[in-house]
């Protein structure tokens, strides 16, 4: 069962492996690359000139503002656009510390991404106090630790909101209560639950949001920040003033386009892919499950993305499991992590053994996944598993 | 006489103005989006992962890297890809500062673009001593006075290489011999140079040196930093590691193409290219003195890119001209200083009464542009001066 939109790109030659990395990064939509398109050819224009090559990049900008806004029920003029999630997340962890000094203790969960756990640690290093939060078996935050970190002096929390790893939903909306008791900040990672689950800036509670639109089926280079009005951030980088003297240096028009038509796209086929991928992703852990006695899912218990399935292999490596499955792309953990025969960080930190936690291979579905897809990972998998373990 | 080279897409539509504003941004040349296309479609893989869509990725923006580093005589491994040119300026400037704590002291010049200015004001703000120099009734930086400038404590100098709005090139290598004699780093803003003339990184003296994919052919959100062997610099926003730890976040990899295959394209054309732009601006020069007495060009007795000319017409606003003059797209400046009526900052540096200065059009030509342009530029700008001159 294949969708009926544009099937055609999204997939790779016959010869290819199997793509099940879709938290890795996912392929553009071919309405995003022919949204994209006349930004590469014809309308070049630079959106600050004030010609009518400049208007047309400026309108088409102000557009796509509009539609990565919608996805989040937000203001359009609440949106920055950023080159990617980690720029956003600097921004956001960095522009409010900057912007308000008064306050110099920090909060965020152990298991965060890079992008954020760094800047926490160089504030750190600056002299801000750093409280981190821990996760309980099932990759969940500890909502009554977090509660106790909370302080009437806390600039931010900082939350990924569904984890690139375990695919775990984070109780954001809860924490973020707690937060604002003693008038915190919140920052919510929301790049990797983008486009997987409905998001809501005011439910949420967020009053900042990192997106990254290559993890939705946009561009790579470009993301966005959304600011609730009224927190006031410092840039990271001054310059020429564009998106409100926040964010400087020339749009990036092409790729803010197609981050917009993803962005339109997500908001059109949620529900749909949501439930289909959902499906194949149990189908696909029902299988697994039976081809490889003692394999494991972390976050079992918890609320997961759709498409997510963090599996523990008994008595192999994740590195070696894949290396001998090369008819599956995927990884052992985020890209970032990808290639070392460790244990990820967010397992160790859910208490799973080492010798346990370093079987970890992250299988995650997308929009293009059919059933006979999962068979053939099922199987593939499972094969790969039987020759090398022990 | 039009270049062999793609020049269809150049092209706007017949009824669209005639784009003289090639220093704001340009359009892709065709080969460039071409280079781009496999990575919005079949190669989508993120070059951190392992398997074979990381892989192609991966190879893909290193031989992108290469191709940039070619363009200015340097190892590919002292390039850093940035979301622009104001990341990469900002990662240069802030990043050595961070990283180079024992000397706060900088030297700018007073006709910097704002990338540049306003880290260092930024810089200022947070303790740091900054002299800036001035430049002559040319636009050229007063040597004498940057040597005097410099203190054994510097940390950093930075110069435009050219200006983006004068088209007149600085004193860089000079300049980088007196700064070297203090160990002082040298960062170069080559955004509007590159492509145009040619560059090098060791004949230039640079040890930090800013590029942007855009301002040369290739595509909007992406630049890139040049930095020394050697030389230490403090990312500005951390996080999974990429490009050696220096600049985290997914790699732009189909933009990182494209500005690959842009500067190849550079490299290969610049001197034809070089040599017609230059025709054909001191062309249009010659029609618009005529036609307009006491018009004026800023900068007349320098050294100059090929294809700028920043022109003073006299008894109107250079807002006014344009707008009389709809078949011309054009700037009275830098695009972040399009639409102010008020004087060019680097105008009054230089000298020019703001009564004259406010009369500024700049007039920035490119590959495309062919000798019928040169006739219908003069012809559209004298015709629009009349209507409004006073």
């Amino acid at each position: 069962m294949r969708g009926s939109r544009g099937g055609s790109i999204l997939r790779a030659p016959m010869s290819a492996p199997l793509y099940l990395d879709h938290n890795a990064t996912t392929p553009l939509l071919p309405e995003v690359v022919e949204a994209m398109t006349p930004f590469l050819t014809t309308h070049f224009g630079n959106p600050s000139s004030g010609h009518a090559y400049g208007r047309v990049a400026k309108d088409a900008v102000e557009h796509a503002r509009a539609q990565v806004a919608a996805l989040l029920h937000a203001p359009a003029e609440s949106i920055i656009f950023t080159s990617g999630g980690t720029e956003a997340t600097a921004l956001a962890l960095r522009g409010s510390f900057l912007a308000r000094p008064a306050r110099r203790h920090l909060v965020t969960s152990s298991i965060e991404h890079p992008a954020t756990s760094r800047v926490a640690a160089e504030l750190a290093a600056q002299g801000a106090r750093l409280s981190t939060v821990g996760v309980d078996a099932q990759g969940v935050l500890k909502l009554d630790a977090l509660k106790a970190a909370l302080k009437p002096y806390t600039l931010w929390l900082s939350l990924i909101h569904a984890h690139n790893e375990t695919g775990v939903m984070q109780p954001v909306a809860q924490a973020a209560k707690h937060a604002h008791q003693v008038d915190t900040l919140v920052h919510v990672d929301a790049s990797q639950s983008a486009g997987k689950v409905p998001l809501d800036v005011d439910a949420l509670g967020a009053d900042l949001l990192t997106l990254a639109a290559h993890k939705l089926y946009g561009p790579k280079g470009v993301g966005a920040l959304y600011v609730r009005p009224g927190v006031t951030l410092t840039p990271l980088a001054p310059g020429g003033g564009q998106e409100g003297g926040r964010r400087s240096g020339t749009e990036n028009v092409a790729s803010i386009v197609g981050f917009g038509a993803a962005c339109a796209a997500a908001v059109r086929d949620l529900e749909e892919t949501s439930a289909r991928v959902t499906r194949l992703r149990d189908e696909l852990w029902a299988r697994l499950k039976d081809a490889v006695p003692g394999l494991r899912l972390a976050g079992d218990g918890a609320p997961r993305l759709p498409n997510t399935l963090y599996v523990l292999f008994p008595g192999a490596s994740g590195n070696a499991v894949l290396a001998a499955t090369p008819d599956i792309a995927a990884s052992t953990g985020s890209a970032c992590h990808d290639g070392h025969d460790t244990a990820p960080h967010v397992l160790t930190e859910m208490g799973f053994a080492p010798n346990v936690a370093v079987g970890a291979v992250r299988l995650s579905l997308g929009r293009a996944t059919s059933d006979a897809d999962v068979a053939r990972a099922a199987q593939a998998l499972s094969t790969g598993w039987r020759k090398v373990s022990s």
